[in-house]
């Protein structure tokens, strides 16, 4: 029958997977070797809230949770810029009105999604039990039991790691010699931490933003060249706030702000709308963990047709451009999409090895094309979003996704928006947009006095001439 | 004094590091886990015979080596392109006359390394010694007797892992939790196996090759799509042949050619010259390992400042453009210029941790850049060789060479030839090269009627163009 499947790592893929292979009829145990987060808060220091955007509600409807899971959404509609002098502007993130992405908890989302696979009489939900073995090649993996120290092996005919960036299924691909496993593992220079902006005391209102201390729909950006700090809101009123930061060998980095002189000094000096905003600050910067900000890539994906890695186990990134969590929830509705229609009660007899390669064939580079871009954004949030020749930019793309809202999608709108087109052509195209406008505007091509229309022909023009001239170097 | 160094690995990179750090009067220890192969042979199915180029050759000449290892040497002029009938035509490396490479014995240019290392009153060499634990932040290791089993523990000022592809001192970094190290492995889906044209019976002889039954002067290639064999010249009149194969999914491959019938089938249909050459065939064939072809990158080079990789410990590639052992060699002339003007006696009080820093800095992006171009080199011998476009492209570019000696470097020119720029400026320049003439070529834009002189202006112009784009919108 081949339709037990046990799913390793119970995190936001983890559980959608779950529910959507039960749904399909499967038999499914999910494993978590945390404790279940609906009865333990364990978030501390972690990312609490992250961007949800089309792709990701996409793999929600897939699973008919999209309509609960945006009672917990805060539709955010630009970035809101804030400068070295406390000024702000916002830069909507689409020329059109209907696109914006969405603030939501992380715990909240996970919450519900394995609210939803537990309502489903095929599936067993396991907290508290860290894989400590897994046999790739007979689909049996070994837990240990966190309190009781007692072990349970369970087999399955699939297994699929969704165990995160740190993956200990992963892991046992990359230690087993029986087969080439290509992997990489890149950090950036910086890393990051959590803050919090807390909502206003239940007295006190600021206008229309309610409790929230400053604008509520927007994704908020301190950009300072090498240091940057963003926030987004959360439904109570607070805002989740993530400075990113050197580690070392710059004037205010990770290993030189150790006192909460230099921490209020710091922010002082570079975020002096935020201090008033932060009651708690040295106190937090000092109680809240430093993590650090990787791009994990791997191949292949499966182990001798046993084992798949889905979510950020197989490919995590950093979170410059958002789409973590989207490109995961993307990813189960890909391998939907590969097992084929489905018609309840169980299916039977899937070939799970023609499945696991067909899906990394359809995937892989779309989710090395997000891990790249995400790095790429990286560098545009914390510089380019200060400099003149990319407000430009901005700017002619605003107005051409305003006035020809069907004609242009700029790379961020494509990426983020436009889940019918994949990600790695999101950045061929988007790549190619952008090297077409930067050198139309810095060779003088786009002039005050032509139509936005005629503008948006040049850039068309111009844009279909790199790819062709990649294409004919690159293939 | 800081005059201590252990350099753990005596292969090519380590032996030259050896002896050069020996004559910059430093206290040496160079331990190799494997026997002196200068007493015991153990190079059976290993890559014997290498490329060595200019930026070898440089580092050769800075340690006073150059002109012995020039009488292991056998100048390969071009690449002997074999059809699927047996017909060849030579392709120049270059236009330019002085322009080669070489091919020269592994074995034989290590044990040259080694004799004169072992010359200098200062370096102690110690064989059959593997590297069980290592002190990262105390510079320390200990080693293990591989006959004996006695352990042996060495403290030094510095610690250079020059271990290989597979370095025990690279794995002890990356197994370390103190700080955060980007790694890469990145494996091609074709393995290698080493065969053998043996040279001519003593009585027999091949006109002006001599005891060699094909050319001598060319590294002889025979491009087959999916498929690649080469063959290098050894000075004993035979060549070490490599099949380049995929693993699997192929008509034929590692998986599937199992029996002498098949390796015979496959090898008349695809190379029917080589047969008659290789009386063994199917014995080399299964007596031979096959070895896959991995890429590796990894960073930071250096822990703690007390330990520093170098050649492929820090950087494997693939042998595809043949720059291997000529990117580790230079990985030593760099060392030493950042060390500074070298006068014995001894240099006291070397700062190693930012020796090792500026050297990452420098060399880095060198190494990254050879490790791509050799990955495109891969694709492009064993498919572009073939193709019309391509064909076209190296004409023109050996005209430009062969014409304007002083005008125009071919990517692989910049890359093999041109010493005085770094392998990432030549990968740059040499890709908007090859970039500018593919779409020069495709748009019909080179015609028959211009002159050569008005075809390398276009190709000059065009090439600047493209650079400059990638400049605006690139950084």
């Amino acid at each position: 029958m081949n339709n037990n499947i046990l799913i390793i790592g119970a995190g936001l893929c983890g559980s959608l997977l779950a529910l959507r292979m039960a749904q399909r009829g499967f038999e499914v145990t999910l494993v978590e070797k945390r404790p279940d987060l609906r009865k333990v808060n364990q978030d501390a220091g972690r990312s609490i809230n992250l961007a949800l955007s089309d792709r990701g509600l996409r793999g929600l409807r897939l699973a008919g949770v999209e309509e609960q899971a945006k009672k917990l959404c805060i539709p955010m509609n630009g970035r809101m810029i804030h400068d070295a002098k406390g000024n702000t502007f916002l830069s909507p993130y689409s020329g059109r009105k209907d696109e914006y992405i969405n603030s939501i908890s992380r715990p909240g989302l996970n919450m519900l999604l394995l609210d939803e696979a537990e309502k489903m009489p095929n599936v067993q939900l396991i907290f508290n039990h860290a894989c400590e073995t897994l046999d790739l090649e007979n689909a049996s993996a070994t837990f240990k039991n966190y309190s009781s120290k007692e072990e349970i092996t369970i087999s399955a005919d699939a297994i699929f790691g969704t165990d995160g960036a740190g993956s200990a299924v992963r892991k046992t691909m990359y230690e087993s010699h029986k087969f080439l496993f290509s992997f990489s593992q890149q950090w950036l220079s910086h890393g990051y931490k959590e803050l919090e902006i807390p909502a206003l005391p239940v007295n006190e209102t600021n206008g229309e933003n309610g409790n929230y201390r400053t604008y509520k729909n927007a994704l908020h950006i301190w950009p300072r060249g090498e240091d940057m700090l963003i926030a987004l809101p959360n439904l109570d009123g607070s805002f989740t706030v993530t400075l990113f930061l050197p580690y070392e060998d710059s004037d205010y980095c990770f290993a030189n702000l150790t006192s909460p002189e230099r921490v209020h000094e710091y922010f002082k000096k570079e975020f002096p709308d935020v201090v008033e905003m932060i009651p708690n600050l040295a106190e937090e910067f000092f109680g809240n963990p430093t993590g650090p900000l990787g791009t994990i890539k791997c191949s292949p994906w499966n182990a001798f047709g046993k084992t798949l890695l889905m979510g950020d186990a197989a490919h995590a990134i950093v979170p410059f451009y958002g789409q973590g969590m989207n490109a995961s929830f993307e990813d189960v509705v890909v391998f939907d999409e590969i097992l084929g229609p489905s018609l309840p009660p169980q299916r039977e007899g899937v070939d799970w090895k023609t499945v696991f390669l067909e899906y990394e064939k359809r995937r892989k580079k779309d989710t090395d094309a997000i891990a790249d871009l995400a790095v790429d954004n990286f560098h545009e949030m914390k510089e380019h979003t200060a400099m003149e020749i990319f407000q430009k930019k901005r700017k002619l793309e605003t107005a051409f996704e305003a006035e020809f809202p069907e004609q242009y999608y700029s790379k961020y709108a494509l990426v983020t928006f436009k889940e019918s087109i994949s990600y790695s052509e999101a950045l061929k195209r988007g790549r190619a947009q952008d090297k077409a406008i930067l050198n139309l505007l810095d060779d003088g091509k786009i002039t005050e006095e032509m139509l936005l229309r005629e503008k948006l022909e040049l850039v068309k023009k111009e844009t279909e001439a790199i790819l062709h001239d990649d294409a004919v170097a690159f293939g």
